[in-house]
């Protein structure tokens, strides 16, 4: 029996324990296994059991982590030092750490602070989610699909790196390795500096006085541009204060960028204007018909029957002796 | 029977025109209806002939417009002037004339000049679209339920409103009547910025190297945030082109606010990034549970059985009196 301790019962923790526990024993990754779940918050605790994603719950980290073969922590970033601390004393030898928020970097050096050497900690980060949050949004398949990012280091065994593979295609999605500054530079582009600009747009869109007929003229449009400034306000900001560096160069591209159009648009300088439109149409147009849940490159290998195509990497060689 | 000419067959043109014949003749606005289409691609004539949007092709702007009741012109804005002045030694005493584009202000400009005195403009301008274009991406549902903006002038006979108006129930929307300016200033900030911003996502992420491998980690979050980055380049030139001041000022905005949030992320000023983000979900799940297709004060008289409150404005009173 595989026993897997989920930290943190929110939006991730809890779809993640849904998944786990959905799939087929006899098939999946991991074989029969047991998930225990532990939060603070008590009500999200019983929330999370009712939607069954736990077997178990208990009432302290320590309880948690104790007979664990691979721990999740699925807390907001700022929070999981605290959480490496309480949990370090009481974890097994061999056991895997690994973690779901969007970035990699400090996280990584968190857990070689402090967690024990005797354990292996590989960052990981499901690139799913939704605008909601807490146990009562969870989705059984909200990874079906999506690529997980998982960041071990040059140091991590081979058979620590296959127990989050076996986790995430246990829950449908498709392990992509690599390294943490690369990881945080990308997804501080495709994921962190949207919702940056969407909050942005509601600030000042609704700083004005007449925001209120304004409003009433916003339609689809703005709906999907802000969709992100409805997420978790903890989530968000402890991304930003765990990704600055990389946020603030996208931030100064961004800037930049406006600052152009702005000049352009002034000057009525429609060439640049159009120049502008049409390349950002063709590259999303590329963008989405590209098949979704593909590796770079993957694709193009889809019909050759090689099944597992790894992006290269550090981690490539690594993951081909395994197989 | 009330005659419709459209010129331009092509998202919001075809879909216009779809509404308008799906109507039930007895019960709706305008009664029975003729409805006469004209497209300088006769691909896309013949396909709004094919789904329903027309009752008629013709195969010039003149013939098109000779007995019609309505003209409303949907083709880009910097069109308008060419369609304005071709279809002008034609119009019928009397007829009114509406358009469909994003920016109001430069269109009546363009409809005082060009157009004879012994016609009626009123700018409109449907609250709805997609970010697919042309005759086939046409619904007959696309207007339902949403605002659907008049601008007419000072000088603007009730009756010419009233057809607009009719047009307007008739395809399911409903009028929200404002000033040129206050349109040009508001749509600017809620659905041209917007556009803008999705581009400009677009384009800084897909100018760096590493684009193959972000893009395949890009989601909903990315997808939904530059969904808008797919629509028509014309179209948004066009916008762009023809609302400039306005746009100016929201995106000179929209930089400042991105500088003071780039400077708080390098400082790591926890509280001010907190205050963003909380001010933007508070914003955003307001307007979110706001009831869709309600003028501003409308939701609170709902229940008390008056059918047409207006936002008060300068043509509050004409439209008062003629009920």
């Amino acid at each position: 029996m595989f026993r897997i301790a989920i930290i943190g019962m929110g939006l991730i923790g809890t779809s993640l324990g849904q998944a786990i526990r959905a799939a087929n024993d006899k098939t999946a990754p991991m074989g029969a296994v047991e998930v225990v779940g532990y939060d603070t918050n008590t009500a999200h605790l019983k929330e999370a059991r009712a939607r069954l994603a736990i077997d178990k719950m208990v009432s302290s980290i320590a309880d948690a982590v104790k007979d664990a073969h691979l721990v999740v922590v699925a807390v907001p970033a700022q929070l999981i030092p605290h959480v490496f601390t309480q949990m370090a004393p009481h974890l097994q030898t061999g056991v895997v750490v690994t973690d779901v928020t969007s970035t990699k970097e400090v996280i990584a050096k968190w857990a070689a602070e402090l967690l024990p050497a005797s354990t292996f900690f590989v960052g990981g980060h499901p690139m799913a989610g939704r605008e909601t949050s807490g146990p009562s949004s969870a989705k059984v398949d909200l990874f079906k699909g999506a690529m997980y990012c998982l960041c071990p280091t040059a140091n991590t065994p081979g058979e620590a790196i296959a127990v989050c593979e076996a986790l995430v295609e246990r829950v449908g999605a498709k392990a992509y390795f690599m390294d943490v500054v690369e990881h945080d530079a990308y997804v501080a582009g495709i994921s962190h500096l949207p919702f940056v600009t969407a909050a942005m747009l509601v600030e000042i869109t609704s700083s004005v006085s007449s925001w209120r007929e304004m409003s009433a003229l916003a339609a689809g449009g703005f709906r999907d541009s802000t969709r992100l400034a409805s997420g978790d306000v903890t989530m968000h900001r402890d991304i930003v204060m765990t990704n600055r560096s990389a946020l603030v160069r996208w931030l100064d591209a961004a800037i930049e960028r406006l600052i152009e159009i702005r000049d352009a648009v002034q000057q009525g300088d429609e060439a640049t204007i159009t120049t502008f439109f049409q390349r950002a149409k063709t590259v999303r147009d590329e963008w989405i018909q590209q098949k979704p849940g593909m590796r770079p490159g993957e694709a193009d290998y889809e019909d050759t029957g090689v099944q597992h195509v790894q992006r290269p990497s550090l981690f490539g060689q690594r993951i081909g002796d395994r197989k």
